[in-house]
């Protein structure tokens, strides 16, 4: 039954236990893993190495993954108190609630910063890469599963290798991934992708076989999310993306097929790429970084004819979907290494258009993606500085207000800045749409508080404006003593409302 | 004698007087020129330009340039108010005022977003491109002068060219540089550069002959900026970063020719990329903006042996010091389009070292580089976030206090942020240096405010961190209320310290 999975006779020895796996990890070490939102991360390994120290043993380790992974790898290792430090992305309440409290050091990086990291030296030793694979092909190489992540920076930099080879993955995955490894600096030579349907490396990771120290043969699912249904707001913020961009093309600055897309993780941006089934757009691409259950519609409408990212991450249903028609959405799909789906190179060269998703934003354009209230880590900025920075337009959305309207999404001053003022072009809410290039700082503000605020908060954001432009310098006007009271206020009432 | 400057006879008809030409500029027209630096701007024109205004015409114009520019431009049309609306960059007195005073609208921009926003469309038509020229070839080529910048995009996509032939420009300047446009997405091909010594375009800036409009003959020079002496603290500041590099390269995470260097504009970063000359680096390359004065100590002592970049800029001895030696330094170095020069594609690529200047440093890691005390605005970001955000290591440099004192350059919250948490590598001051790679924000807190803070403000910086620390949410501890208290206490009493 191994036979397609395991396709080297002498590796068919290293065949062992979770639990026996689990101890070539020693306390101290650190060990970067496939995985990428929870899909294709490592399972079982993680689950007995949590069990240690379940039962009494004093471990810990640093663990660096591609993104967000599922309970068992984070949820687990949190819970028992093995993971120490984390990099570079994290979703799991548990981590998340760690980090809060300052029992888990975490350092919120851009993703595609992390397999050079990696690669650099710059995370130290790797001592051990636990990567989830569909099978391990003649040649040692791991053919990856429903994401690729760090993967191939992992295999590549540790000093051993531990193969989880999933049974609950479907062998019909092998020829979706591209795995490509740039050289380190100075030897880097140009990625030859100019288009996002390009193939240019490998179905697998290549791996020495020597390193692999360990294989372990699990069948336990990848756990996946629930994808919010698609609201009202999400209708409006697509709707008005669509105009937008429909307006682009007749000016003549975007082609009638648009340029590739990107669109953020979670419910909202799948809600906005599954709006343009609805549109009258045709011959798109993704070059993105998630492909989500929106993408499938997108595919079965002849809408996108091809999507590269770096991982599937589809709700429960979109995953029997993806499993079940899986030669179908193939033809349709690539999963890169993050080095490659999440590149500056690449994302500039094809002129990709970054819709992401921001916490909240102020008046003139900077956008917080990653901590409530200045401090309180959400999740963390994922990939969608490498993709702003880069792209040929970036686009953030928001709903106008969160808490049943006592939280503001707009407001004078962002509390924590991920995207600057320097690198946001657009900015929808259900408000509306505001287009920020080629304007100063107080005609941004007054077309976001116009555009896009709340009803509700127009007039006191018209106000903090106003009154801070009656100080001394008129560039950006603000009122160091009042920008973060907004913030300071909901802190202690609860609500950014006056009363 | 201007048969080498004017090699087509059809264009010597062209030549016209300045106000001659400048008489094509009407009310309204976005104009884009070249000029990087106060280095290979147009002069004569622009003089002229504003005569009209100050004669008492109405007229107001957009002008984009590459980065600052000399005060024959940026000076003369802020004081005549021609100038309504200004991108992307500044360091004119008279402008940086105009827009503090809410008079100029000013959008700063990454420069790498400029040459594409000018060639998708985003500024609107470019009516006319004024290019400082040192000769027309006989294809109607545009060679430029002391610098390049987005001189190449605005011939390409205005309605006219009006071109400001130099005579004070020496022809031995022909071959330095290097014109490489790449396509508009989605047609763009990888930039073939792997080496900052590639040459891979033009000696000219292509230009249909038919566009010339008009052809201005001047001799104004360059108005060169004087750079100031190196002092103490920059010694500091560089023997820091000499240290620093050394122990990447013992560590392996650095090649023992280090990678290519780029540092920002102005006396402080002259004077870091200047220590080099004593250290034990050879070979070194430069992936740079621009080229001052210590490059040229670094060409002549061996230790650089190719400096790519966009302007020269140097200071009034080393514009002569070039333009006397101007056969041995063309050797070494390559101007590019600020496209090139600047494009994340090419840092990402070779590997980047980036060493820009912070105004202020935050104690996790955020860095304002253009508005003072959050509202004031400076020069602009400039260059630094395309190196920054996509190079092998980024370093920021920045004297720990201010205003004799009564500012720290260590704060705990930045009332601006132009790079953030996620894009720091390395902070350094005269105090010390703090490398904040793999370090969650309490830690990294720690080590910038006892590495980099003045002693003067240590106790206080400790003193925020552990009452934000006392706060429920314990990932990046602040408190709103007092964040940016230390801005304010300035502003309102000159000083940030606590009496």
């Amino acid at each position: 039954m191994l036979g397609n999975r395991i396709r080297r006779e002498d590796l068919k020895g290293k065949i062992v236990s979770a639990e026996e796996a689990a101890m070539l990890i020693k306390d101290g070490m650190t060990i970067a893993t496939s995985g990428f939102t929870p899909s294709g991360y490592p399972k079982a390994v993680p689950l007995a190495l949590a069990k240690r120290a379940e039962e009494g043993e004093e471990i810990g380790v640093t663990i660096i993954t591609g993104a967000s992974v599922g309970d068992e790898l984070d949820g687990a290792l949190t819970r028992s108190g093995v993971m120490k430090r984390r990099f570079p992305y994290q979703t799991n309440k548990y981590s998340r609630d760690a980090i809060n409290k300052g029992k888990l050091m975490y350092q919120d990086m851009h993703l595609s910063h992390v397999p050079q990291f990696v690669d650099y030296g710059f995370f130290g030793k790797i001592d051990i890469a636990i990567v989830e694979g569909l099978a391990i092909t003649e040649e040692g190489g791991i053919i990856p599963t429903t994401s690729v992540g760090v993967a191939p920076h992992a295999v590549k930099n540790a000093e051993k290798v531990i193969v989880e080879i999933n049974t609950s993955q479907p062998m019909a995955l092998e020829g979706v991934h591209d795995i490509y490894i740039p050289e380190r600096p100075p030897y880097r030579k140009p990625i030859p992708i100019t288009h996002p349907k390009d193939r240019i490396g490998t179905s697998y990771i290549p791996c020495d076989p020597e390193k692999i120290a360990a294989i372990v043969i699990t069948d336990i699912a990848d756990k996946v999310r629930p994808l919010g249904a698609i609201d009202e707001n999400s209708k409006k913020i697509s709707g008005y993306i669509i105009d937008f961009l429909e307006h682009e093309v007749k000016m003549g600055r975007l082609p009638k097929d648009l340029l590739p897309l990107q669109s953020g993780v979670g419910s909202v941006a799948n809600a906005v790429l599954g709006g343009l089934v609805e549109s009258k757009f045709e011959n798109l691409t993704c070059y993105t970084e998630v492909i989500q259950d929106a993408m499938f519609d997108l595919i079965d409408a002849g809408k996108v004819t091809v999507a590269s990212g770096t991982s599937f991450t589809p709700s429960e249903e979109g995953l029997k979907r993806l499993l079940d028609n899986i030669d179908h959405y193939a033809k349709h799909c690539i999963l890169r290494p993050m080095e490659i789906s999440n590149n500056p190179e690449v994302i500039r060269r094809l002129g990709v258009i970054a819709m992401n998703t921001a916490i909240e934003v102020d008046i003139y354009g900077h956008v917080n993606s990653t901590n409530i209230m200045g401090s309180r880590m959400m999740n963390g900025i994922g990939g969608s500085g490498d993709f702003t920075r880069n792209a040929y337009l970036s686009i953030f959305t928001t709903v106008s207000t969160a808490k049943n309207g006592d939280v503001s999404s707009i407001v004078p001053m962002v509390s924590h800045v991920d995207h600057t003022e320097h690198d946001v072009c657009v900015v929808v809410t259900e408000q509306g749409l505001a287009d920020l290039r080629g304007t100063s700082p107080r005609e941004r503000a007054r077309k976001i508080i116009k555009n896009c605020a709340h009803p509700d908060y127009r007039d006191i954001l018209m106000d903090y404006l106003k009154r801070a432009e009656k100080g001394r310098f008129m560039h950006e006007p603000h009122m160091m003593g009042e920008a973060l009271s907004w913030h300071e206020r909901f802190l202690q009432t609860g609500s950014m409302t006056i009363k």
